[in-house]
């Protein structure tokens, strides 16, 4: 006799073979890489998120962050930020809220965002000198 | 009467109004932009060409780098690297060498470089450890 692990009949109606959408999937600490991480800052847009982020000092609603870009890239931004482990972004109600991974980044990179947002710093001051 | 400046007459066979392939454009300091950076370094070929550029402290000849891609592909890498301010490239004969440009880089990103440097340190001896 051959067991198989039990599964519930499919039947479409009741059946949902995926997770829920409103837990969104991110990488666990050992799965963020550094080449992701600098491909997600390497946008103006994402730097622009990651450095409101960083002033905010907590969690905030993604759609309070105004960006200059439509609501549907808007959303791919911040998806890439969590895909890469930038960001973590949870529903509360029907407001998706983020914040950045402070405790896994700094684990992994020590220093490495703050040096990432002192250069977005500079590299704004001088544009604003300019 | 008005006085303009000599040029030697265009006979197609002696003037070259290009400028000399060997000489490689590089964009000036103001003109290195952090996304353009970070998206450089956030290759895993080009960060290990960055890598092994710091472990050297001196200009290398590019050919001397030993990556796992093609000819074609490296050189587009190292021009990635010029075109964005991290290395400078010229030629030493028939010999391409290179360098980074680190006094550019922490003038306009101080410690920006050294912690990507050490976060590549980190993840490869975690990579190491698995």
């Amino acid at each position: 006799m051959i067991l198989v692990p039990w599964r519930p009949r499919r039947t479409g109606a009741t059946v949902t073979p995926t997770p829920s959408p409103r837990v969104l999937p991110h990488p666990t600490r050992e799965e963020i890489r550094l080449e992701a991480v600098l491909h997600a800052l390497a946008d103006p847009v994402r730097l622009l998120v990651v450095r409101r982020l960083a002033a905010a000092e907590a969690e905030v609603n993604c759609s309070s962050i105004e960006l200059p870009v439509s609501k549907s890239t808007s959303t791919h931004h911040f998806r890439v930020l969590r895909e890469s482990g930038v960001i973590r972004q949870c529903y509360q109600g029907t407001a998706k809220m983020t914040c950045l991974r402070l405790d896994d980044l700094d684990d992994l990179f020590p220093g490495l965002l703050p040096s990432v947002l002192t250069a977005a710093d500079h590299q704004s001051a001088r544009d604003a000198a300019r």
